[in-house]
């Protein structure tokens, strides 16, 4: 396993080899060691000693379902810390067949440069990208694809993260060659595209990844175990067949659905944008449309999906429960068509829907476009590629819309928009965006399905503090989360891959140790980077407006929330 | 001495008697006071919990020359921390006439309400003010005056506070009934105007402030001694030839004077905008224009000027070298005519013009606007009024600007615009802006005329720290920094004041040690809100990019800064 540390400003490069202990980094685990050990948590994010960090996590390419995902870390231009965002498709697969642990991009590139990078058989190209300059992610995919063929998985940035906007992502290939796989949180696209200047890295899809375990079969029985856990389960099965749209309707009926700038917790129009809404359509228009599809291979869960347009080629894919939330509920939007157009721009632009859907709700609010207005939203959206006010204004998220605008309604902390899940009505959630380091993210440690009253906040900070311990435990081995609703209860499942695949004899406790010290190092980090506790808050509106229909306010304190990890800091 | 809290929610008031050692709480003391104890840091600057304090030093309206000092405090919107502003002008004395050494207004007014609030012999009165919404400060005291006569002193924002911009600030009547006299900085006016939806306090001027002292000749001894002090020394006597515009070329020759955002040390136009310029153009145009005057009765400084049009009429007043620098040479504009007219604009806005030129500049970067191109800015500003988009952009803030418009050379400390000393070539005044609680700030602790390198970085934590102690003290005390070059060497003249007319034995060391407590109480605040030391920092990109022509790098390390406080904290 190794490690290929990239200059961009020099266009130099090299290797390192990873062993013993360092090789239970996985993931966020590795963006996290990178990021603390190496990047000052003073620097600007936009300067040249951020570094960005590709991993993959500790068994991709390994036929564990799920386990592809690539972590994307650095100091985030949004938020001000630690950042990690993940995404799947087959680029760690892919890097994995090259021997690759991890990419690191180091320093800052001259400004007029623009580079695509293609890495294979342990050397380094940089190829001069210039003429693809302003494309978006799948016109620029065509291309490299057309030039170097499909053998290649590509990290890329669109319009967004060249203009270096604050809600720019990174794309990623899925398995059907779709570069829709968004790492999308945290402005990581500004830095990779502004920063490193580098539009695109090209990586070879074939090869054998080798496992750096002796027992081969003693592996491969505890990812039998793993996987027919998932097969199995309740949850995951759900998901194949309406993906992650089947939250629409459960998180309406709790009144926690954001519609409207987050004003309302119930939309009226939310069967429109349903999970059922979405299988039907799917199904009635045929053409390209697909229910479940896997964005990797061996993916069990297949929680993805291809929306039809009524001729039957494809709107976008996949749509997911947080793009239907931000920009559809949250926009007044009640048409799968129009979202999913939506979707489909912000994903060649490489903008992150969440945050997107959060400025054009601020927006909104302002009366820059009315809330229900798609043709005004697509040309604010549109307006991203020559970098326009409105585009930029968009592009760069909720927090700094509305200091332009005035708006104080603003649903973000740590400058980052929170997703689907008011926290109102969604307590769990809401304690999870305030606590993870990352800013607003659902990711860190979804509640929302613990059959348990959401909206009184009773228990929910043991609960989310257990779930946001799994999922960095995920995050470090590199699976994707929605597997954690079918193995989470078997902690024995991911403990028996670790130990048969790296030859360790890790406990139950102590991976679940290393997933806490993950944490506290990163809000270690932050608090260098002055985010500590005042920032561990949901914003002040939420507390003091109530939240229809329910009329629930945030109501968590700050002694209760600034608990959680006491016992640990 | 008394305390007046008015609640803007329900228009309910209250007044306390100030007693015992809270006596000593004038202007900066009062507001830090007021701001640590009952504003939670954490909360929303922008939110009904955030409060705005007016406070008057120690010896309003007592014939001490300079002592008439208005203090601003609430949390600021721009930093996010404590914030204190202050101003010249006839509030304080107007205040301290009505018995009153604070005004605090509490809670958040109703978003449709606009309020003129007439505070007369213990009497609140709350006046519909909606007829002034979107008024520049100078018709809105046209009408006031009109209407309510001059026999009042006005306190007032304009359409940038109504606004909420970031970067507005709050104007106050100076002697000659203009409302000119700014307390700018750190986005206050936005906590007044849209929070507290206060358009104007008014105030009667007449009046006679009742003393506490008993020992009335001891006191007038003590205040004699201050005054001919300021009276015989050489740099008042500089000041009230020139005004503060004489700094223009020794910070010209030390390479220091922020020239096209901060992107060069000198100015080829600088002579046209110097001290010398100013001065010869009010003497050749006559008319109303006046080289020195006052801002409040008995001031012997008189830095303030009034310049006149070609035609004779007044243009603006007063021009200030901040100003100059931050809305001439930074934006390529070597006319002070041109200047004066944006400078007058920005005042009837209310509008900082160190924020508003940060602002501007970042804006020429990116390409909306020329540098040199007058009537672009001009526009810009103009459309403040009305709270276009491009108005909105510079109304906001450097910072603000920055992200919007991916420009990353952008001049702020804590987010506030630093002031016309680029640190790299004035290092001790760079050392200011990193560690005076306030974001960028000269005003802290101005270093520029100390006779000693400015380039090398030897010395200079010491100096900062020093003056800074005395500014602060001078902060308390409610006089103005200009007399510190005078008196700042005779440290009894201010102690002697402050025993006979509060009945003190204080001490030189005691008075030092109350203006360090202030300082760490303040920035024990700040870490509260989340501006630690990580924040004590100039921009990196002052660090990477040399300044010509002495291409002089910030070099102060962030151990020395930090070094500063460490054995206070």
């Amino acid at each position: 396993m190794k490690l290929l540390r990239i200059n961009v400003a020099d266009q130099s490069y090299g290797y390192e080899e990873l062993t013993g202990d360092d090789l239970l980094l996985g993931g966020r685990g590795l963006t996290n060691k990178i990021i603390t050990e190496e990047i000052p948590a003073g620097c600007d994010a936009m300067g040249r000693h951020n570094k960005m960090i590709f991993a993959t996590g500790l068994m991709p390419a390994t036929a564990v379902s799920s386990g592809g995902r690539l972590s994307i870390g650095c100091k985030s231009p949004l938020t001000g810390g630690v950042k990690e965002a993940n995404s799947g498709g087959i680029v760690a697969d892919s890097m994995a067949k090259q021997g690759l642990r991890g990419i690191i991009l180091e320093e800052k590139a001259d400004k007029d440069s623009l580079w695509v990078i293609k890495i294979e058989n342990d050397t380094v190209e940089f190829i001069d990208g210039k003429e693809y300059s302003g494309l978006g992610n799948f016109a620029l995919a065509k291309k490299l694809f057309e030039k170097y063929s499909e053998d290649y998985a590509i990290i890329s940035v669109g319009p967004a993260g060249e203009y270096g906007m604050m809600g720019s992502g990174i794309a990623n290939t899925d398995m059907f060659s779709r570069q829709s796989r968004m790492a999308a949180r945290g402005g990581i696209g500004a830095v990779m595209g502004e920063v490193k200047r580098v539009k695109a890295i090209l990586i070879p899809r074939k090869g054998k990844s080798e496992l750096p375990n002796r027992n081969k079969e003693a592996f491969k029985k505890a990812r039998v175990a793993f996987n027919t856990c998932i097969a199995t389960s309740d949850r995951p099965k759900a998901m194949k067949k309406y993906g992650t749209a089947d939250t629409v309707m459960p998180v309406q009926k709790l009144g926690g659905l954001p519609t409207r700038n987050f004003s309302e917790g119930t939309f009226e129009k939310a069967e429109d944008i349903s999970g059922e809404a979405l299988y039907e359509l799917i199904q009635k228009r045929g053409g390209c449309g697909r229910s479940w599809e896997p964005c990797m291979p061996g993916c069990i869960v297949q929680c993805s999906n291809v929306v039809p347009k009524a001729n039957g080629e494809e709107l976008v894919a996949p749509l997911e429960y947080e793009t239907i939330a931000l920009m559809g509920s949250n926009l007044g939007l009640g048409s799968l068509d129009e979202i999913g157009e939506l979707n489909y721009i912000a994903n060649d632009l490489g903008l992150d829907t969440i945050e997107l859907g959060g400025a054009l709700g601020v927006m909104a609010e302002a009366g820059l476009v009315e809330f229900g207005d798609f043709e005004g939203f697509k040309a604010i959206v549109n307006d991203v590629y020559t970098g326009g006010m409105q585009g930029r204004i968009a592009g760069n998220g909720a927090g700094h819309a509305g200091t332009l605008l005035g708006v104080r309604r603003v649903p973000t902390v740590k400058n980052q928009t929170m997703s689907a899940y008011d926290p109102r009505s969604v307590k769990g959630t809401g304690i999870t965006y305030a606590t993870t380091p990352m800013g607003a993210d659902h990711t860190a440690g979804l509640t929302v399905f613990v059959p348990r009253d959401h909206h009184d906040k009773e228990g929910w900070v043991e609960i989310s503090r257990n779930i946001q311990i799994t999922r960095a435990l995920y995050d470090i081995a590199g699976i994707c989360a929605f597997v954690t609703s079918a193995t989470a209860m078997q902690p024995e499942l991911l403990r028996d891959m670790v130990n048969t695949l790296y030859d360790r004899e890790e406990t139950i406790e102590s991976l679940n140790q290393m997933a806490i010290d993950l944490m506290m190092s990163e809000r270690a980090y932050n608090v260098k980077c002055g985010l500590g506790k005042s920032t561990d808050r949901i914003p002040e509106f939420m507390k003091e407006e109530k939240l229809p229909p329910f009329n629930v306010v945030w109501d968590v304190t700050d002694e209760e929330i600034d608990a959680m990890w006491e016992d640990q800091e």
